[in-house]
């Protein structure tokens, strides 16, 4: 609806791939709702995913042992975090919704995405002991994970020889998004997209412009250990 | 036992940390037992997690539209991967074990982590369909995961506010380490060592100092959905 912000992260390195069409058609879409709508294009951008000291602008709070999770919650609190992280903190603060658009990397995202998660959703920006969880910073925000995968629907059914996609999304949906109190919206997943034809593709970009119509109107899951490993 | 070979895939900044500690041990014991010990200090490397075509040294197979996954692939095979990558598959391949040690970020491992399974891992090298689990072209090789905890213990039992450890376990050990034919042993946590004393942190070390006495000795764990899920 017309004032809703989104922020896509997206990781993939070619523009012309289903993951850069899928993020197309969600800035068409959503557009078109009125929503705006901003990109963090992370392969594009050089994103930087290790967590270092470089993060610190300033001087350490501690020099003589470095302890990443500490300096950067002391850095928040002393707005001497890196531009880079403050920019992109700045665009989580502002959304309503976060979309994360990237093929499937064992099991999980690509390190460059990994990377934004360890660096931008910092303690005290992001959560802050005992605010996690139901509690967390980013209470109010929906997350949506939206990824292609290299094998097959039956390959990540339960019984199936990667077992039931669900139990991989336990450590992104809810490690990660609930942590921090962000709601989660079912995830969009394309299986194989390299394994199917040209047409199924364009289907798989009509369903999820079809999908993002109604997205306002959903539900976010249960996001307890039984959505999982029912 | 004399001439096993152990490579140390190591992700902490501080070789002062429990994380640096843990190392150093290992090192030390696994030395002693006559083994020959290899470390990839990741940090201390600038090992490089994000996935981009820099990873193919000459021409690309199909330089219109990119696929991080068939380029490695083919790169690999007329063994045009970058010098980095090729330096880790070597240590990889002479490995008899995997250490990955490491601080659990975000119920998984660090980005620069991830980026080494990402970009070593690659098809041809480590599977490739239908080489994959039990007949992964890594088999007869051992893995294990020792990494420290942020939560306590009991926040990672079941029924505790982060679930059981063993779910967030399942992308690591059944997605990456078993889908390349890889047995992986039980894992190795230190739960919480910023928040006990000197002393504790102490056992920590000679509890992992002891059990890599009798590791080898040691049964791989059954790396299916009820080992994880149960």
């Amino acid at each position: 609806p017309p004032g809703r912000k989104v922020l896509i992260v997206y990781a993939h390195q070619e523009p012309k791939s289903l993951n850069g069409s899928l993020k197309r058609v969600a800035v068409e879409e959503l557009s078109k709702q009125g929503c705006s709508v901003t990109v963090s294009d992370l392969y594009a951008m050089h994103f930087e995913p290790r967590a270092t000291r470089n993060d610190i602008v300033d001087c350490l709070h501690n020099s003589d042992e470095f302890n990443y999770g500490v300096e950067t919650w002391e850095a928040y609190k002393r707005g001497c975090l890196s531009n880079d992280l403050i920019e992109e903190q700045k665009k989580v603060q502002e959304a309503d919704l976060l979309i994360f658009q990237f093929p499937l990397y064992w099991f999980s995202m690509p390190a460059i995405m990994k990377g934004w998660m360890d660096r931008v959703l910092l303690q005290g920006f992001a959560h802050e002991f005992p605010n996690c969880y139901d509690s967390g910073l980013l209470k109010n925000k929906l997350a949506l994970f939206s990824f292609t995968t290299g094998g097959s629907k039956e390959m990540y059914a339960k019984g199936g020889i990667n077992g039931d996609i669900r139990c991989l999304l336990w450590p992104m949906q809810h490690g990660i998004m609930h942590f921090c109190g962000v709601k989660v919206l079912a995830p969009h997943i394309c299986f194989a997209p390299e394994y199917v034809s040209e047409e199924k593709r364009k289907e798989m970009l009509i369903a999820w412009a079809q999908r993002l119509k109604t997205l306002w109107k959903e539900e976010p899951i249960n996001c307890s250990p039984e959505w999982y490993f029912k």
